[in-house]
């Protein structure tokens, strides 16, 4: 059922049809939806919140359940067993660790004639995190979220997610939280989780940044409120490509195939080999893992619908596909994956070797797991530090530095018929000759 | 005309409401044509685009003359002043030097046990900027979003402006583009250039990042094709807002508001002061300075609209108003300009002290005029080089590594019930432990 390919003409096809898999035309219905969803919350606030959250989550709340109480986050340490808790505290140790690598700071730099130039940053005021319910409520998603926006020094937090029956919130989702340093959290979800925090309501703050994964519902409204506030990314299904030559075990391959695929039946996992017996092997691997798994149909239709195995001669090739799919995750199962690696232009996150599943990456070697999906790593990266800064650019010429080039921007402004950004510079010229007392 | 606040009530509403002024409900009948405009050139290609040309700028091109040719760009060259290309060719130098500084670097980490993490930066491979049109149709856009692209060391760069009367266009515009390194150059403007460089027509190669100012039309199209490529930003009306105590010079601070009104009736020109007696002199200055004023019907109308002064107690209170509008252009024109900018936490970009008007950032002082406007500067910064550059995170785990955070992964894994996830982690602890020969 793991389809294997080797003509290129047809994996070039193949990997497009998977890249597009999102770009279907209910879209523009579904945003119909999604609009008048945040204008609701725009115009009537909470009480639109709490509508919402009756209809879509069959969850019936007082303006005051909206947001999570101090005994129910205190609660959450006792529903996780302890080892959990010491798992989250192990990732976000070391995804704080990763993050505080080359956090941009700002800088000036004197050039001739005492010209000063320079880029200051500052993080956000308020940042919203959108952390998805049901069986997609991840305590990993919150550490990937948080940390970067505690590392930024966000001086305000929020975080959003729906409630699930009887109003709760995953356990082991609000450690996580807490573990993080977060502990203004919102039981809302959905696109108008999204307008609360692009707008604000009575309860819950306007912010400036919205990051976090969602269905199509929430990616929809994060796309329609960006510009009124920034946004991460617009996130699609999860996808890994992984690149192997003979060397690479048809187990771990396989196994790393159906951790992407046991995500959602969207998810993509994308085989690229030079070895046709690698290839063969991999495809009775998945077959006989999926015997046993706790959610085979779903992650069965995945691997049919947007799982494959593409045969090439050379790396070089491998990798010329891999470029065109761009994909979220590359996995370089090879001899030598950092030669491989010059080979790669596009990848949300490089895992190297065999030591490496992406699972390591998913949980706590560091980097961000919130990466660029559907072809977006061609132009956008991980979620990170910079995704909750923001900077000014410094310039403060001298009066010396400002006659030097004044007449430079004279000829430049009246070029473009810009007759006072030319006197904005000849008026200050006059005072210089003629200076006051 | 130019009206004079002193309640801080009244200050925070008016800031809103120049805030606010292009979230109207007229955009979303405007979008309707645009998403039709986009959808025809994606399934038509050069024949759509050709047509929206005849249509909306009244040009009948060949499809053979959609891209400038060879002698046109040289022939630019004869066109404007020696003086001209002087100042173009000094812009671009200085704008340069100051993108090269700090340009984001690949780094690895080693860490304990073999680890090795980093970022890998790599361009866009393809990147497609947008120069408007008719009066707007500026060779400091060209440079300021070429320039950045050059230093990013993108292979392809393709630019994208509409034809003005006989098919032609700027020739300032077309010198600035070949002293930036910008030859692929095509005559399409509007909503259909956006969708020419989405997705690509027989002539018009697809890009991976757009960047460039327009009108509405353009910015909706760069939102609707957001998700397909890259963007650097939706760009509003221009904005500026000086700060000002009694050392300021009432008729720089009017230069330099009309500077900003002059663009369009859209533009806001703001100042907040601690000096009521500078608030009088500048509301004479700037109607002086309006009498002869080559464009003074349009900059009028921007004043009436969209000028404000704000008088204050203390430069304090000035920061903190501000902060709340999160200007593009902040001009401190204050005794300690360096003083008070540690009180800034938002604004696209700061000139500190008398000799730094904003026509000298917005020509050649070297940081980026395309600037985040309409508040935006509270999440977003300037462009620069990082507009086409993105990252890829790089994760090796050794096996070793690996097995000390095996039980942590599985145990995360676990409690998401992500079984394939564990597995993958599960699979390589049996090799390890039993590693075949």
């Amino acid at each position: 059922m793991l389809r294997i390919i080797t003509q290129w003409s047809e994996a070039t096809s193949e990997l497009r049809r998977i890249c597009d898999r999102t770009h279907d035309d209910q879209v523009v219905h579904k945003e119909a939806t999604v609009r008048e969803v945040l204008q609701a919350v725009k115009r009537q606030g909470d009480r639109a919140l709490l509508a919402y959250t009756l209809e879509f989550d069959q969850q019936e709340l007082a303006p005051e359940e909206l947001k999570v109480s101090p005994l129910e986050l205190e609660a959450a340490y006792s529903q996780v067993s302890g080892e959990l808790i010491d798992a989250i505290r192990l990732a976000r140790k070391q995804i704080e660790a990763f993050h505080r690598q080359r956090v941009p700071k700002s800088w000036v730099h004197f050039g001739d004639d005492d010209v000063v130039l320079g880029k200051r940053y500052t993080p956000v005021d308020r940042a919203g995190l959108y952390v998805p319910g049901g069986k997609a409520s991840y305590p990993s998603t919150v550490l990937m979220n948080a940390v970067p926006a505690i590392v930024a020094q966000v001086p305000k937090i929020v975080m959003v997610t729906p409630p699930g029956k009887d109003k709760a919130i995953n356990p082991a989702v609000l450690v996580a939280a807490q573990e993080a340093g977060v502990t203004d959290i919102y039981r809302v979800g959905g696109a108008q989780a999204v307008g609360a925090l692009a707008y604000g309501t009575e309860t819950i703050p306007k912010v400036d940044v919205i990051t976090g994964p969602g269905n199509i519902y929430v990616t929809l409204a994060k796309k329609l409120v960006y510009g009124t506030v920034g946004i991460d990314s617009l996130a699609g299904p999860s996808e890994v490509l992984i690149i192997a030559d003979h060397t690479a075990n048809p187990t771990h391959v396989a196994a790393d195939m159906l951790a992407q695929a046991e995500h959602d039946a969207m998810a993509a996992s994308i085989l690229i080999t030079t070895d046709a017996i690698l290839a063969r092997k991999v495809v009775d691997e998945v077959e006989q893992q999926l015997v046993d798994h706790p959610r085979r149909t779903l992650t069965e239709k995945a691997i049919a619908h947007y799982g494959l195995i593409i045969v090439v001669e050379t790396l070089e090739a491998a990798a010329e596909l891999s470029n065109e799919f761009a994909p979220e995750h590359l996995e370089l199962e090879v001899a030598d994956p950092w030669e491989l690696m010059q080979n790669i232009r596009h990848a949300g996150a490089i895992f190297l070797g065999d030591s490496t599943p992406e699972a390591v990456g998913d949980y706590l070697a560091g980097p961000n797991h919130t990466l660029p999906t559907s072809g977006s790593a061609r132009y956008a990266s991980p979620l990170g530090v910079e995704t909750f800064l923001k900077h000014s650019s410094v310039i403060q010429y001298s009066p010396i530095a400002l006659q030097k080039v004044a007449s430079a921007v004279d000829i430049l402004a009246t070029a473009e018929g810009l007759h006072s950004h030319a006197n904005s510079i000849r008026v200050r010229k006059d005072s210089l000759l003629n200076p006051e007392p």
